[in-house]
């Protein structure tokens, strides 16, 4: 990596811890300058703009979301246990934020009644295509037989997403020491509520073959 | 109601309406004196300091939450019919607020990682105030029989909330016309999957006296 990306990294993860801590609209170029022991110019010459360097923090966050949670679940078996190693990592991250925050949640917030902008747009799709990795792994999860045939995905979908939302105001703003307890006991239900008798009490899928790494795939999620 | 009085409602009014806009640390002495084309000190004068004024605003919304969604509540027969009141008039302030905006969700991110404040702790105890209301329900539930006996009140309670929540992100900051119709439709299948067989399918209890205004309770909340 060259001395300017470099750098470059160097300030975009300053700016996604604060703009986890304080918000996006929170995160200024002074701040952040201040932050890195750098002038504004100094700044500026790495990101256009105020606003393009929010941008970049939403898809920077985006990327680490990726690396973190999706990325690692696709070496799940297709199917229910991929969707629980995706809502079980998911979890994990979310617990860690607890105490750093999450910026696609306090950013909803931000961003709700906001006009049109290019911060709000990154964030609405970063949100979006994680929605849709979660929409794709129900949907797999019917086509492989887990999930009941009149699962509704969007309805599996809007369950799923909230308690992650309720997880996140219990621990972060009420301070619950159950809330992560609970959050689990209600994934758990909404999981079980779809799930086929085939697909058994703990997501472990009697498949043609391998049996030995299905069982292995099964043991991992459930230890999490 | 004395002049004075009716100068200090109109303040609320207004402050309230601009909290819900942009958030209770968005609300400043100098903005409001604006929109009340007042000047700073005739505001300081019926609210002592910003942190007075913005905690004085969390007790307000408090108040016409309870007018609105609690009490109104209370003329259902205790158990399931007054919690799907609740449930059912929280939902239609919910969407009224998807325009307004809320000042418990989006106070709940604007002060998830403050330290603590007046205002904070206005805001932890009103929220707090309305979940001990749903709990009370969902155990007057268990005990009239509508739900079953091995109910868990905090996990059904987290349940309904998260959704709650699940529709203010998905209606106002992902815009998604089907926000309301996944909420009704998750709140029910939650009911539902708490409620015992004697309570039905409509929440209708056959109750031993007086059969006729269980029957119209019952239809009171379900066109709703």
């Amino acid at each position: 990596m060259r001395k300017g990306e470099q750098t470059r990294a160097a300030i975009l993860d300053a700016a996604l811890e604060l703009a986890s801590r304080d918000g996006l609209e929170g995160l200024t170029i002074g701040l952040l300058a201040e932050r890195m022991q750098m002038s504004k110019s100094g700044v500026f010459a790495h990101f256009g703009s105020r606003e393009d360097l929010q941008v970049e923090v939403v898809r920077e966050y985006h990327r680490r979301f990726e690396d973190e949670v999706f990325f690692p679940s696709l070496r799940e078996a297709r199917g229910l246990p991929r969707l629980r190693a995706m809502m079980n990592r998911w979890m994990e991250k979310r617990i860690q934020e607890v105490t750093t925050g999450c910026i696609y949640i306090s950013g909803a917030v931000e961003y709700d009644d906001r006009a049109a902008s290019a911060v709000r747009e990154q964030l609405v799709h970063s949100v979006g295509m994680w929605r849709e990795a979660l929409l794709r792994a129900i949907r797999q999860s019917k086509d492989e037989g887990h999930l009941k045939p009149e699962t509704d995905p969007h309805l599996m979908l809007f369950e799923l997403y909230s308690f992650t939302l309720g997880l996140h105001h219990d621990a972060r703003f009420l301070h619950l020491p159950e809330a992560v307890q609970l959050t689990r006991d209600a994934l758990e239900k909404t999981i079980q509520s779809y799930q086929t008798p085939a697909a058994g009490a703990n997501g472990s899928v009697t498949q043609p073959a391998p049996p030995a790494t299905t069982n292995l795939t099964s043991q991992q999620t459930d230890s999490r």
